[in-house]
Formats: C-alpha cells, structure tokens, sequence
C-alpha cells in the first residue's frame, strides 16, 4: 500500500489510498494575488496568517506555501522571503507544509528551515528541473510532487503524460527516491475547453496508481475554469476524482461545498472509519442554516410532514436493506 | 454499446453509457406517504399532479409511478389505481414512465393503458417474479428494472449479487429480451451500517457494465440511510457513481444540490455536449442566492478582489493550461 508521509515538527499526515484525502489549501500563494503579493514584499504577513489559520480551521490536512511575488529577478528575491513565510506559517499551525516555488534556491532554502517533513512543489519531467530538485529531495529525505510536463509542455494527450509521470519516477529511482515519495500531478485539463478532460483524468489516475503504485495530486480548480459556477463543477470533480483514485489536491478548503464533497467522499470510499468525521461534522447541521437547500424543499411542498427516511422510498426496499445492513 | 429505450407519446429518452444521467422521479410513491396514500385512496390526485410537475421542472427525464397504497388485499385494488395514477400523469407530462408496483396484476394493467415505452420497475431474482413479470416484458416489449435479490433475500456479499443480477439476464434472453433492455439495481446498502457499501457498489457497477454490459439504475438515497445531513452524502454518492457507470437513479429531483451533481457530473463524464446543458443551467448562477457559499466567501475575507480564476493558482500553470486547452 502506498504511504507518503508527511509532517510538521508535531503533526504526521499519511497521503495514500487507504487514507482519508489530504486537502493541500492552495490560499498561501501571491500568484495573481497582487494585494498580497506587496503585503509581502513590504514584509507584512498579515494576510499570509490569515490565511494559514482560516485554511486549517476549515479542515486542510496540510498548506501550500509559495512566495512566488513575481519580482524582476525571482532568483534573488524568492529564497529569502520564501523562508521567511515558512517560518511564520509553521510557527503559526502545526499542519504539514508544501513548499512551492519554481525557483530551486528558494525551494533549497526553505527546506532548510522547514520543519518535520514537507512536500516538495514541485518537479517536472524538464532536464534542468530533474536535475536540481531530485538532489534535494534525496539529500532531504522529503516526497515531491511531480508534474507531468516536459521540455515540449504539457500534451493534450494522457498517455504521454503517463509517460513524462513514469519517466520521473524512474529517474527518481535513480537517486534512490522511492515512488511512495512522488506524488504525481496528472495535470488537470478546464472541461470547458476540452469535453473529455474529466474522463481522461479520471483514467489517467487509475492508471497511474494501479501501474506505477503513486499517489497523485492536482490543482483543482482547473478543472472547471471558464465556466459558470465553477464551485458546482469542482465539487462533483472531487467525489469523480477520489473515486477514480486520487489522494490529494492543492484547493481552496474554505469553500463549505468542496470540503463537504471531500467529507462525504471519504466516507463512500471507506476511509472515514464509522463516519466518525462526518457524524461528529455534520450531527446539527442545519440545511437551512447553510442555506443548502433553499427551493430544495419544494420536494415536500405537499404540505405533509417529511415521510420517515426510510420506508418511503421504493416500496419499502430501502426500509428492508436498512434492517439488513444494520442486522 | 448498450442503449435502453425509454418513450412516452411523444418524448424518448435513452439511458446508455454515452447518455447523460436518467434521473428517474421517485416521488410518485405513498409508500411511507400516509397522506398521499389516502388521497389516492380517495380518488384524489392533487399531489400525484403537483408532483409530477414540480418534478419535471425540476430536470427529471422520467418518472416512477407507483399507488402501493398498502390496503389489506393489494391485488384487488392496485391495478385500477396504478391504471388510473399512470393516465393521470402521463396526460399531465410528456416524460417516460416507469411502472413501479409489486403487484404484477398492477404492472399489467398499466402496461396495457401506459403510453410509448415504459420501464417496468421491477423484476427480482425470485423465481415467481421471473415467471411472472419477464413474460409481460415480452409480451409488450418494454424495459424492465432487475433487482439483484432472490428468495434468499438480499446477499451482502456483492458477488452474489452480481450473480443474481446475471440469472436475471438469462433468464430474460431466454425469454429472448436482449440485455439492453435490462436495467439493473445492485441495490445500494447504507454506508453508516455498511463502510464498504460505497466502494462494494462501485465495484459491482462497473462488473454490471462490462461483464453484463447492462445499464443499472438505484434507490439513491439508500446509501445515506441513518446519517445526518444526507443531501451531502447522496450529493457526493452521484458522481462517484456515475464515475462507477450507473446510468440511471431512482432519486427526488427537487433536491438542488443532488440535481447540479448530476448536471456536473454530466459535464465531467462527457455526456453533457459542449457544456450546454450545464452553462444554460448556470450562466446566470448566484450562489448568494442560492445559498450555497454563505461561510464560503471567508476565503477571500482578506478584503481583496477575487483573483482572475486563472492565474491565482499554483503559479500560473492553470492559466497556462487553459491557453494549451483552449488554443
């Protein structure tokens, strides 16, 4: 069974098929965030603390941190201020971090400051980002997301990405990494423009966990770029994904609709023991509270009190297996 | 490829791999529904009529139409009111039906009233059932739902169930229906009495699929029987097992939030062309109104403007992509 663990200096997080699906908060990360990129140039992490506390609460199992402020020269400026929201992010929450950048000096650095066992975000199949990032990853004993991308991009076609996954995780192998430590991002295609990017994912996934035996990640938002209500789409993506295999994914966890997804998910895929995080979440929610239903009700419009769950669907079968499943 | 024919007067639908999800109106049932019961005991068809309207608008390609009103001799009285409940609603809506009643009596005399090409809901594994309801499915040509149960009662072990579902199949071929016009239920358990019910059903589904290459339908919200909050877990159970390959649920389509699943899970699955379906539904989509953020916005509670959907994320690979998709 695949494991990849991660950790903080207190807390172990178990990426793997057995394991409830780690959500990786996306929010730590200036990209087309401009406000927070010069919050963080001018040295104020207020945001960046926010962000850490509210993304934790809401029920990431670890944080993706990038400090990517797309400076004139990120190689000078991204190693240090880099570290530095590392450190405030792991002093701040004990979740296991992510450590994100293009820039492999900054990514050294901030392994160096890291606490417990970060994930590495990220390496690609590209010669030069195979040759800096896999030494680290040895030297410091961390796993690594790898992207499924090479010198030639990113190709429309899954098998090649199968391929470029497979490449790394021999070339991994080489360095003496284990493939429980590469975490595999697919890449995930926006379905708006490409019908089939779900069904390819979903295959891509089942491949590469019964074929190369890899955990996998993506960033998932992707998935539902350039159309309307994307929460709709991304939340129906999660239960398709997880179901298809997938461990992992770089989200937003302060969305209600997708972590209820990763919740219920969970417990159809077996891996929330006795519901114990859905009961102990969910036992006084309120749809109306959470405004989940709103026109939902109109099913009872009737005027009659709701039927009792069981009994009155499909004569009576439900109230049967109900029996029998508790029998 | 496996295609089921459905059709009233004027309107066919066709449940198959490549259709978008059969959603299949369960509310037409006083099962459990004493005031309905007796409304339809009384002639009165009031609710039958708002239900069947409420149900239609909500999306549902068919509905299931069942007058079980549980009175001391069924067999006496079920046919004429299943008869009368069916003309009622199929002069009301022009969708397919599906002729639901354990009264085999009932299933005839509807078949024989029953506009197009209904569905008859249901045949079992038990010897009486086949004998009588496979020689009506011939006799009128018609679909008919199998569930995968017999005289030893409901098996929990799924690989009985699957053999209980392919008797089913010979027995009809014998009958000389082909298989395609076989709609299997593998019968969902309940996940919070169950932990594998989830994954045991994705399994059997998909066996179902490509060993029996049949189209399956369920009682959807079984799987969340005893839990708190079901919406969220039938939510969730849609495009997981739609992922699965169930074709068709037996479901209340009044319920939003399982309705968009359905609609997304359309979109990622692939039977949802160009998005259409999905972007008419939710072009002008306001999740305040709806209600379905409410806490969620506390993501960008930092003050800033959303981010450009592409972009933000993971260092602009989203944006990337989305050109390399789009282009």
């Amino acid at each position: 069974m695949t494991r990849t663990i991660v950790a903080s200096a207190t807390r172990e997080v178990v990426i793997g098929f057995d394991q409830p699906f780690c959500v990786i908060g996306e929010r730590i990360n200036p990209t087309g965030r401009k406000k927070l990129a010069a919050e963080m140039v001018a040295g104020n992490f207020e945001t960046v603390k926010k962000d850490a506390l509210e993304q934790v609460a809401a029920g990431a199992s670890m944080l993706d941190v990038n400090a990517g402020v797309t400076a004139v020269d990120p190689n000078a400026t991204e190693p240090d201020l880099l570290v530095q929201t590392v450190q405030i992010v792991q002093d701040l929450v004990d979740v296991p971090l992510s450590i994100d950048s293009s820039v492999s000096a900054a990514i050294e650095a901030a392994l160096k400051v890291a606490k417990g066992r970060p994930l590495v975000n990220s390496v690609t199949g590209e010669e030069e980002k195979l040759e800096k990032i896999l030494p680290l990853v040895k030297k410091y004993d961390v796993p690594v997301v790898a992207i499924s991308n090479d010198e030639t991009g990113i190709s429309e076609d899954p098998d090649v990405r199968f391929e470029v996954a497979k490449k790394i995780v021999q070339r991994a192998a080489d360095y003496g990494i284990p493939a429980h430590d590469i975490v595999v991002d697919p890449l995930v295609m926006p379905v708006g423009a490409m019908g089939t990017a779900g069904k390819q994912v979903f295959a891509l996934v089942r491949r590469l966990r019964e074929e190369l035996k890899v955990n996998t990640t993506c960033g998932l938002s992707n998935i539902s770029f350039g159309l309307p209500h994307r929460h709709g789409i991304n939340a129906a993506f999660i239960p398709m994904v997880i179901g298809a295999g997938m461990t992992s994914a770089i989200m937003n966890p302060c969305r209600p609709q997708e972590m209820e997804m990763v919740r219920a998910a969970n417990v159809l895929n077996g891996t929330d023991a006795n519901c114990q995080t859905w009961i102990m979440t969910y036992r006084d929610y309120q749809p109306a509270q959470a405004g989940n239903s709103g026109a939902a009700e109109s099913g009872n419009g009737n005027g009659q009190a709701p039927a009792t769950p069981a009994g009155r669907r499909r004569g009576g079968r439900e109230a049967r297996m109900a029996r029998m499943g508790r029998g």
